[in-house]
Order: structure tokens, then sequence, then C-alpha cells
């Protein structure tokens, strides 16, 4: 039994599907989520500074007394996961690896999509992992630029949307792909029109519902869950205004977000 | 007469609308362009960072011995214009400025649009512009988030495209107006499918091709145009490896751009 929050960081705030997920999966956890826009987005930028960046944001959690640390940013956990596993006195999860795991378990043809950000698509993360846990896997991967503008926009059924997808997807099931991993952490927004441009042939892979799975398998490992019938709750404190992702969250997702604290990174912090 | 380049800079490679601009209209310059791409996107970081950002990169452009700085970033010219114009030892031209005289020039019924990135738009910069130089204009503004977007994927002449600009524009000609400013240095661009969406009802102003016009007549001014026939040339320089626009450019600009060089920044080396 463990009543301290579980802490959640993300480069924006399109961390919080994974948010939505835990809530749902464990609704007696607090949650603490803490959202780096200052410095959105973390994708493009070298790995030394997205480690840096992580340890940074990390450290506040720890300081949030976080009992594990999840990270809801594709980029981070491509990059940051083995620096924060040294540094963190507690456990690491992030969304790439249970993403990846939930693919491989769920294809039948052994062949499988992956869609994200451009770049998440070019660090070859999701691919990495994928192969790691079969190299027979055959993998195709689609660079999906406009799915987040489109989203921020709230455009989230909506023809145009549908049209996007369409021609971004169209190449993948031509290929044979019988999975689909929504390897960005916005993508959940989506899953409708995912669905209506995939219909049933295609298996879709949350790696926000993943993640929130293996968060509750490590808390019931360690004994960590909050006691039944504990109030739990949501914290989001952020770096810097809000991006617009916020806004379109909320009502998608039907969270409960209370008041936005605002927390100053302090640079050099970190326990490098 | 001075042989000196004009210097460039733009947070990532959109500026080179702005290059292109004056490599058409001062054939006989020599050009140094500086992207950071390193710290792309300035839009969303606040006025004393993009201060900080802009006279690190304007100084790499004076050690270049630039003889004019231009502002090739409408974060850049709307946030930091002071600041560079009392620090530098050369002239300094944004984008912004040069834009709203044009569109001034242009309306006839004294009612202007402006599209831009959601950063632009919500800075409220070219409103300011065009409110000093008349105060009774009306103005109507709409953030288009997707179109950087559309544009890095290429898709310049795509019915896709044509759907999302038509919805866009569709509130700004029913407000009517006659006049549109291109606020964002991708948008030139777009010029063929927005000229589709507007007809001849409305006249675009390219806030690059009226910038380059500016320059003209300030190195006429201060007599500091290379002498003619001298042979130009273009420099490139980022911070960090291209982002995607620069591909989409080169092929749409039809720009000669060699090699591109990569230049580091020294954080606090600015003149502040």
């Amino acid at each position: 039994m463990d009543e301290r929050p579980i802490g959640v960081f993300d480069s924006g705030t399109g961390g919080l599907t994974v948010v939505k997920a835990l809530r749902d999966l464990l609704p007696d956890e607090k949650i603490f989520y803490l959202g780096d826009t200052a410095r959105v987005p973390y994708g493009g930028k070298s790995a030394s500074t997205v480690e840096r960046y992580s340890l940074e944001i990390a450290d506040i959690l720890i300081e949030e007394n976080a009992k594990i640390v999840v990270v809801a940013c594709n980029t981070a956990s491509s990059l940051a996961l083995p620096k924060l596993e040294k540094h963190l006195p507690v456990a690491v999860i992030g969304v790439i690896r249970p993403g990846a795991r939930a693919a491989v378990a769920a294809t039948r043809n052994d062949h499988i999509g992956v869609i994200g950000t451009r770049a998440t698509i070019k660090s070859g993360a999701y691919e990495r992992e994928l192969r790691a846990l079969n190299p027979d896997i055959r993998i195709s991967v689609r660079a999906c630029p406009l799915l987040v503008p489109l989203i921020e926009e709230a455009w989230l059924n909506d023809e145009l949307t549908d049209r996007v997808i369409g021609r971004y997807l169209e190449p993948l099931v031509r290929e044979g792909i019988d999975t689909l991993v929504l390897g960005c952490t916005h993508y959940p927004l989506l899953v409708d029109a995912l669905s209506r441009a995939l219909g049933e042939r295609v298996k879709l892979v949350d790696s926000a519902h993943n993640c929130a799975t293996a968060v509750r398998e490590l808390l019931d490992r360690q004994e960590f869950r909050a006691p039944s019938g504990t109030l739990g709750g949501l914290e989001i404190a952020l770096t810097d205004t809000p991006d617009n992702f916020l806004r379109v969250a909320r009502e998608a997702l039907q969270l409960e977000i209370g008041e936005i604290q605002l927390r100053e990174v302090l640079h050099g912090a970190a326990t490098l």
C-alpha cells in the first residue's frame, strides 16, 4: 500500500492521454502530471539535450514524492530512459516498450505498422523495440506530421481528417499490416477516425493504454498500489503556458482538470 | 558600393522564401543565411528568450561582415526588432512592417485579412503595425496551423490542401476582406493554392517579397548596393540539422543551395 502519487511527464500536454488511461485503470491513484511546455517539442532535439531536460523534469516529480515515474513522451522514452533509470530513486516506465509488446502479442501475420511524428519515426525507437522482441517481424512505418495539428484544431471526426488519414495509411494497408501502433501520445484522440479508415482488418495498439497497463502491473508487483477506496485525483503542472492540445484534450478525454500550476525548471538542477 | 553580404536569419528554413525574393530582386548581392534549427520554433517562446536567441544569431551574421541584417522570421520580427536595432552596428529590417505597409497600400475597402501560425496571430504583431499605419483599418485574422505541415509534406498543389485553405479563408472572405497578408515566411509556397481559393477578389500580400523590396530601398538609400555585374551568391548555415522545409523549398523555390554549413551558437555571447 502506498498513497504517494504516480508521477507522469511529457514535453507538452499530449501525455494526458496516458493520464486518462491511468485514471480509468487505477481510479484510486493520485497522479501528478508535469508538462514541459516551455521547451516543447523534444522531438528533433539532440539526445543529450533530451536526457538533460528529462532529468530536470523527473527531479520535480521526485520532489513531489512520486512513487514511480511514467515517461508519457515518445521522444524522452526513446532517448532518456536508461539515464532516468540510472539516476532516479524510483522505477521508470516509458510508452514505447509497452506499445511494442502489445503489438507483438496482437499481430497474427507478424507484420506491424507504426505511425508517429516525423521525429519519432526517424528515431527508429519502435522498430528497435519490436525487433528486440521478435527479430523476424516485418515493420512498415509512416511519419504522419499532419495528425497532431489536426488534433490541435479539434478536427477529430471530420471528413478532411479522414482523408489525410486515408492517404497516410493506404500504403501500410497495401503492404499488408494487420496491427498498427499509435506511436504518438496525441493519437488516441483519433481512434474513431483511424478505425473508420482501417475497418476491422487492422488491430489498433494504443501506446497510452498499454503504458497504463504496464504501470498497474509494476505497482502490483512492488505492492505500491494505493489502498482501494482511496480518493484518487489529478494535479497538473506545466513549465509554461499550455499548448493547444490541452483545450482539445479537456473535452475529448473528459478529464477533470482543475487549476493548472506553473512550475519553473531550474536549469542544471538535475543530478546528472 | 559595398560588396559585403546581406545577412538573413530565421528560426528555421522558412526564411528562404525571403532569400528567394532577394535573389530575384538583387541578383548582384551576396547573401549569408543563418537558420537557428537547433532552437526552432521561436513562436511560443517568451519575448526575452526570443530577444536573446535573435541577438546570438545576429552576432554570427555581424561576424560574417553583414552590411545589413534581415530578420526573415515573424516571431523575431515581432519581438526582437527594437533590441536588435539598439545593439547591432548595422541596419535591421524585419518582415512585418514591409508586409503591413504593402497591405495598407493595396486595400481599397480598408479591410485586411492576416493569416499566420498560431503564435504569430496570437502576438497581434501585424494588427499593431496595420493600426499604426491606419487606425481606422478593419482587420480579420486567422491562425492557420495546418499550413506549415502541409507545406512540409510538399502537398502544395493538392486537393486536400485546397480544402484546408478553403475552410480557413471562408470566414475572412465572408467578412469582406479585399487584401490578405501572408504572415508566415512559409506561405509563399502556397501562393497558387491561395489564389485558387480567393480568385481575383482578394489581393495577396507576400511578406517575403515586400521585405526584399524594403531591403533594396534601404541599400539604395545608404549607397550600400553591390557593384552592378558583381557575382552574387548564397551561403547557408544552420545551427542543427535542416528541418523538412529545406527539402521542399529547394525544389519549389528553385534556389541554388550548395553545401550547408553547421554553426554552433555560443550561448551568452550576445552583446545584451
